[in-house]
């Protein structure tokens, strides 16, 4: 079949505007917030309205075996939503309803709906979503289940994985399976709901999750200290989370501080050499004993500097400053932005030896971190006009990777692979894993048409 | 290869005393805490001190196509280690190393730790390990992670998976891989760690773990409700998980009651007809708090007795009753035990149905529920010298399972499909679902040698 005529296919077999071809329609569905890999050439945009529509597509794709983009709301940082030549980009993003089962505490949504709709909609029930990525106002929920994604709660609440009970997910082959469903329990059969979580569009096209809510807790109260030394910040970190379970634990450095200060004028401290935010949700009077338990760690670590505030509008300052964090450093130049994780104790070694690697390379590197989960955000300023700034970013950016790898832990902790960092997972993994996954990847997408390149090659 | 060379050959590569044909020895290691299947008759027993004896017992399986059962502590209560004829029974009983690593909040194990010696080794150094099957003395940390077990706790803190940040595991090959690590987050690659976890031995033989510790929360406070009306304790349970998070939230029918009195003459109320075990670990007095709530809502439910206890001690008292409730129901006769899940507003529709199918059938049914999660475990009591009694339990049994899948459950909550429930999980998952599933498992153990029977044909 030629390409107009598949283009002319789908188009009859889905709803009317559900296809384009319009080179400047598609540009804006060609690429995520990564600065690499470059976009290929799609061959058309296609935005279904079911998973009839879905798996529609599929037929068609694996019978011209034709590769297929998935695409969410477009906010990954790994470039797993680009597209590339001759591709479908298959945008869930007019699948955007939700639903909330208030008794059975649960939500149903298709993939397309904002994280910020699917707390919205829980919220409205009294009830509770945690995931929360800092990009939670323009990522789709369906991104987050493909990618489980993290963000600042999870150091209390987990990750998106620890909420999906089910999902309806299209294979390849265009049939549509349901896994899980609304109990909160299950352990009939192999893992297949989990297997599909962070799979990044290479194993499924998942179009509608059931994910668990829980009771909202109390606003938070919050806790904002600065220190004169990283390795202090560090410390606190560590001595932190050996004995309390605080609902976020942010760590801010001096350049990232300083470019929020920069933006939004709030009055940080531009003299921190690094600043936590620190939120507890315990109920009543207990959310201050554990910040004031928190303050005592941090003043012992040698903090300059401690703010607390049971104002959670105060608070919400605070974690607001810390969410634009990545907008506001990105005013700084162009950005390449790491998502290295580590065990705790070694959270120290991969921050000196990121500073040991902006200063070898002559990178501005601004880090900020879920440090209470150890993965930490390395933003890489370089200046587009000139290469040999953004080849000296490119190098740091390896570096950190493999200063990561080095210490044991892992080159996403929450964004994912994508086809940025396809080339360095099998450094991590090591050969028999990666060969494990190849296997898993054949056995469900034998064609290789979903979102080639991510993950494995 | 004749079945005895097979034999030499495990011998001389295994240590001293790993290998044994002893009908008796074998026999002890050949079924778990579950009626049926029957064990069949093994080639040999076969305990493994090191990953590396591990892979050595699986490449000659595998070379010559020698099914292996994996076998923890055998308190399984599906078949899942129960011998099949002609079988390696490869039981990790040897391998139970814990080792803590405080700093990082993980605990290292091998898989034949008892789960009871987790706990304890985290406790030791002021952490905690949450999952706490009701057999967390008797069962291995390796079978908990290979059927997801879940427990008391988990209305609050998760299954088994949640915990799970890496392991070792052995393909059906011989070939070891070491899957996620120690730290807290990690989206690099597929979600291979949690699709071993559930995977009952089907898919590889775990051969060390690495859990994920929590700081120990204060002891619970406890509340024990008594109700004359089984639908009164369900709308409680109803009631209060929609907006509070109590840390355990258990249920016990009138004859579970009575078994567990005979046996321990604590006092329980024999004429009530179903009884709440709540507990709470908020810190402080939030604890006494949130039981008085939870309090108001039972006696609004038609609670007629509350007992609140915030001595631990007399709390665990109750919890013991609770654990007991297995081995007092098993006094009464051989017993059939389900592990059926439904999403919380079914609950009620799930033990009307159970009570009609006891009367239907004229089978005894004693229920306990992890009423919080929706996870009931009927038990059905039935004469094993009376073949009509048994075959009533059994079609009783079905009717269960029939009726779960009905209601949109889970035939299995936390206890796994193994041999027992495999006729059965076609119907729950779907014929897509399930194809899929002998995909994963094609793609993975080529020769079908690892557990055959278990989940799969
Ligand atoms: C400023 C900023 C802050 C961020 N902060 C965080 C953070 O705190 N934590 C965090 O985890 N991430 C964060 N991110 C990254 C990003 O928002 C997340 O990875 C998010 O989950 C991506 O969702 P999306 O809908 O934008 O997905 P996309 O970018 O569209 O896609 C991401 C991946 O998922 C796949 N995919 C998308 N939808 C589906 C589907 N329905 N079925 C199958 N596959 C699908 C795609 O193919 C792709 O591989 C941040 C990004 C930005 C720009
Ligand atoms: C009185 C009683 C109360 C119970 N309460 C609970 C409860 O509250 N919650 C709950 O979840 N369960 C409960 N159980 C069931 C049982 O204890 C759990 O399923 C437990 O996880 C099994 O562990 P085990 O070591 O005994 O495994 P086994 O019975 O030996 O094996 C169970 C399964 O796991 C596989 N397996 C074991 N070890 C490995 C390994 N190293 N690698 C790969 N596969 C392996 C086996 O092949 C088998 O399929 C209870 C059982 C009893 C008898």
């Amino acid at each position: 079949m030629t390409e107009p005529a598949v283009v002319a296919d789908l188009t009859a077999l889905l709803p009317a505007g559900a296809v384009t071809v319009d080179p400047e329609v598609m540009a804006a569905f060609s690429r995520d917030h990564s600065e690499r890999p470059l976009p290929g050439m799609p061959l058309a945009l296609v935005r279904p309205a079911s998973t009839a529509d879905v798996q529609a597509v599929l037929r068609v794709a694996s019978t011209h075996t034709i590769p297929v983009v998935v695409r969410g709301a477009g906010s990954g940082l790994s470039g797993g939503s680009t597209a590339v030549d001759g591709c479908l980009i298959l945008s869930v993003d007019r699948m955007r309803e939700v639903r909330v089962d208030a008794a059975a505490r649960v939500v149903h949504a298709q993939p397309g709906a904002l994280n910020a709709e699917v707390k919205a909609a829980a919220a409205a029930q009294g009830l509770w979503y945690p995931p929360d990525p800092a990009s939670y106002e323009f990522c789709s929920i369906g991104g987050n289940v493909a990618t489980n994604a993290g963000g600042l709660c999870c150091v209390k609440y987990g990750v998106t994985t620890d909420y999906v009970l089910g999902m309806t997910v299209v294979l390849a082959d265009g049939r549509a399976l349901t896994l899980g469903g609304d109990r909160v329990k299950d352990a009939a059969g192999l893992s297949l709901t989990k297997l599909f979580v962070g799979s990044e569009g290479t194993l499924g096209v998942i179009t509608e999750v059931t994910l668990r809510l829980i009771p909202a807790p109390e606003r938070p109260a919050s806790l904002v200290a600065t220190f004169a030394e990283v390795d202090a910040a560090v410390q606190a970190v560590l001595q932190i989370s050996a004995s309390l379970r605080p609902a976020m634990l942010e760590f801010m450095d001096r350049t990232t501080i300083g470019a929020v200060e920069d933006l939004t004028h709030m009055g940080l401290d531009r003299d921190a050499a690094a600043m936590l935010i620190v939120q507890s949700d315990a109920p009543g009077d207990q959310a201050a004993a554990e910040l004031n338990r928190i303050e005592r760690i941090c003043l012992d670590a040698g903090a300059t500097e401690c703010v607390l505030t049971d104002d959670p509008d105060d608070g919400e300052a605070f974690v607001a400053a810390r969410r634009m964090a990545v907008p506001a450093v990105e005013m700084k130049g162009s950005m390449l932005l790491e998502d290295a994780g580590v065990a705790l104790p070694r959270l120290g070694d991969l921050v000196r030896g990121i500073q040991r690697i902006s200063s070898d390379r002559g990178v501005v590197i601004a880090l900020i971190a879920h440090a209470g989960d150890g993965n930490t955000h390395p933003m890489l300023v370089f200046d587009r006009a000139d290469p040999d700034s953004f080849a000296r970013a490119q190098q740091a950016f390896d570096d950190i990777m493999a200063l990561t790898i080095s210490l044991g832990g892992t080159i996403s902790g929450e964004h994912g692979i994508g086809r940025l960092k396809q080339p360095w997972l099998e450094r991590q993994l090591g050969q028999d894993a990666m060969a494990l996954t190849q296997t898993i990847k054949a056995a469900l997408d034998p064609r290789g048409i979903l979102n080639p390149g991510v993950i494995v090659r």
